[in-house]
């Protein structure tokens, strides 16, 4: 028998169950535990949580430079003077874009794609910034575009061609290393990864 | 190397981010998972939580006859003219209170306690909804009392608590059945568990 669902939309409680419930990962029980955790705290917290959601679908729209996300126009990162013009880094999303960010090891802009070429998916350059890309790249004086884009099928084709396209207009075209990750086994790795590790060796 | 802060809690999304994170087993990259769904949909879903998420924190507060989390005062449960007004289940908190009502087999009228007794914690029947309880009882025409707490020891001494309590004030005074979960395996299941499922052993 399934359980009982309360329908009463009304009920703020069942709501936020329901709605969080929604989301990637959250199931009816974590989108409980949720909500009582909400309820157990200080009413601030849900008050703050409402008021970055409703900035969240108000405020936040593509950055007219780069495409990340953000509530500003340019965004923080492409307004930064402090960063280093001369490199772009080439993400698919906005997520890769705050994961390369946060490995702390890059200072110069970025471009966000808004996604991967899939012809599966009905994909293609122009369903990505590719041309926006191009507009960029004429310019700004970039010495360097860095791919990073993740080693999968649609990756790797994305990568290819944006290396065709972008080669004469840019001193150097490089992507982010594909390899063993630390605290990785040899011993557990696929044969692609290794064979990977291994073309891309250098001097130790 | 830990990963860099965004500090700016003008951002929209690395607010939400934060205060996502802060839930119960939210990590902070399942936070950022959220967060871009959030951003994915429709903004209407962002709205209608951040409007849940308010209404959460303005209007629920405890019921004054069963102690339930509610954004009605007495809550929709106890003003249901069809349930059962003869029984009465003891639960120690909402979520035990929605669990049961979702099982769909109960048809009566429910009492948080609000916890359980539990020395080591400091917390006694005074901290506990009980003296409401008891002022319910002499109101009502309660014909029985279902205790339904954990089994474990502070959900043991507490039903040993309230049968003590309650016996003299309602006819009968009852416990939910504790043993083997449906589906589950004799051969994994615990010592205690299997001696309570032969204890409670009933007429095939």
């Amino acid at each position: 028998m399934p359980p009982v669902k309360r329908t009463n939309s009304d009920d703020p409680i069942s709501t936020l169950v329901d709605l969080l419930s929604r989301l990637p990962g959250i199931g009816e029980k974590s989108a409980q535990r949720m909500t009582f955790h909400i309820l157990r705290q200080d009413r601030a917290y849900a008050a703050a949580l409402a008021d970055a959601l409703t900035r969240l679908g108000r405020d936040v729209q593509a950055c007219s430079e780069c495409h990340n996300l953000t509530h500003q126009n340019p965004c923080a990162l492409c307004r930064d003077q402090r960063r280093d013009p001369a490199v772009l880094c080439v993400v698919a999303t906005p997520q890769d874009l705050m994961a390369v960010e946060a490995c702390g090891e890059y200072r110069g802009h970025y471009h966000v794609l808004g996604g991967l070429l899939s012809p599966l998916e009905g994909v293609g350059p122009e369903g990505l910034n590719i041309q926006p890309l191009i507009t960029r790249l004429s310019r700004m004086e970039v010495k360097e575009v860095i791919l990073a884009l993740r080693p999968s099928v649609e990756g790797e084709s994305t990568s290819f061609y944006l290396k065709r396209l972008l080669s004469p207009l840019v001193a150097k075209v490089t992507r982010i290393a594909s390899g063993i990750p630390m605290g990785g086994e040899l011993e557990y790795a696929d044969k692609v990864t290794l064979a990977r590790a291994l073309t891309g060796r250098h001097l130790a």
